[in-house]
């Protein structure tokens, strides 16, 4: 059966016409196969975002690390914005707010300098088997939306390549892709520091391997790795609008399930609207998901 | 039949075993479906390299137009040496030495700043469909080597994903690299420039995305596009050596064949020094070859 966690809406009826007529090259709408290329934003589209999206916990926790270990840190920001919980800057960070998130990342830069890939990701995995979701008690990789992950097999069977693009970290997301989605580390896009590779050996550099795959930093980041832009695009969020617009399917991914998950339109005000004036396909998750996160 | 223009000698088979052994879950070399990335090298691994590779006549020709057009230019390098034709720079531009490709690439990064996707690529078609081989009066898409595209047939039907790894151009090779290799955009890594997205479109900047993908730059590269490094790797210089380090099974292509291709070691000591000491697989173009180029 074909998204079983779909309810029988307009909206699973678009997605199946759509993915049914790039396969039919009789269609005005088939895509040859070299074009099959889907990208889905990671945080608010693929699983929760509310009340911050995951990494921020792993990437707090290491910056208040630093400051423990190098106390003198604690007059610079980003440093001081987090040691005083500055509710500003934290919801601006939230939101994925570019300016926050590029003070940000100079924090995350410095704290990761000179790591190989083997402990960060050492320090990935210990954070999620630890990390629980505040209002859900569960693990993040538990709040992974089913209906998404059945959207998945469905753009799979029918020749589609799945790629993730989010504004997140590309080697956090690397560390769960294949458990959790089925999707190899190769697919997945998003932010990233450079690496060096000396002595025979691979480390961070305290420096951004482009822009941050966030607002226009998403189609850019695509066509890096892709050589194309996505014709299959989803997101929630505002930082998601250029990737969507570049698109030709667009699945915008509404929070609209305050009791099941949130409601909210914080962030995504923008993209709901040229969603709504360009007749772009809206997911209530409300309306068309008869269950959330996955099994 | 498997590897048909390759001969009946030790180098085919110890290719046939590592790929079986790399699929039997009892053996040692045994390779989990997720790991089974193989790396090749372009220019003199995938195709004929000599006397300078392809993409060199295009980007030539690019920088004289260049000059043409603005004549002060001619007193800058790299525009001097190339209108000049300095052949200690043009052999070391041939032979991808570091130094000489980085002062090309200002120039090259110069020449098609603000560029589209589409233009570059249409300029790109173009050279391809007018340049010829200067001994072999052919295109150059014709001078691929068709024991390796078996090769690529061989790891595909047991689950490797292949990827080109070439300190030539990613945009070039992605203009012919699904009609000439059957392998998607995506899959193609080499230098690059980055890019804006700037007004709903995607530009060209004059700014390289991360380092040039010579020598250590291959293993950077391949992190950044696959979040692992290379299982199986095949190189043909000493800018492939980092990459082949990386590697478990590591083919080395040597050109010892003058009369059917070329019999050259230029650029290439180091890494065949390092095969030959440690028990690399050398392919002798010459006895393991039955034919050279793709029909």
């Amino acid at each position: 059966m074909t998204l079983p966690s779909w309810n029988d809406t307009q909206t699973k009826q678009t997605i199946l016409d759509f993915v049914a007529a790039a396969c039919d090259e009789n269609s005005p709408d088939y895509v040859p196969l070299a074009e099959r290329i889907a990208a889905f934003d990671n945080d608010g589209t693929l699983w929760v975002e509310q009340p911050a999206p995951a990494q921020t916990g792993l990437l707090l926790g290491k910056l208040v690390e630093q400051v423990k270990a190098n106390p003198s840190l604690a007059a610079e920001e980003p440093y001081k914005a987090i040691v005083n919980k500055d509710p500003a800057y934290m919801q601006a960070l939230a939101q994925q707010v570019p300016e926050a998130v590029i003070a940000f990342l100079k924090g995350v830069g410095q704290a990761w300098e000179g790591t190989t890939p083997d402990t960060y990701e050492a320090e990935v995995q210990a954070f999620l088997a630890s990390a629980e979701h505040p209002r859900f008690n569960r693990p993040w990789t538990d709040l992974v939306y089913q209906p998404m992950l059945e959207l998945f097999d469905l753009l799979r069977v029918n020749d589609w390549r799945i790629f993730v693009c989010s504004g997140g970290g590309r080697d956090f997301m690397r560390v769960f892709s294949e458990k959790t989605w089925g999707i190899y580390r190769e697919n997945v896009i998003g932010s990233a520091p450079e690496f060096a590779y000396e002595d025979g050996q691979l480390v961070r550099r305290n420096k951004l391997h482009g822009n941050i795959a966030l607002g226009p930093g998403k189609p850019e980041h695509i066509y890096a790795r892709t050589g194309r832009t996505a014709l299959f695009a989803s997101g929630n969020g505002d930082v998601d609008l250029e990737m969507l617009q570049e698109a030709r399917f667009r699945l915008v991914i509404v929070h609209d399930d305050e009791e099941r998950e949130y409601a909210t339109t914080a962030a995504a005000e923008r993209l709901l609207a040229a969603g709504r004036e360009g007749g772009w396909t809206m997911v209530s998750m409300k309306e068309d998901w008869k269950t959330i996160f996955k099994n």
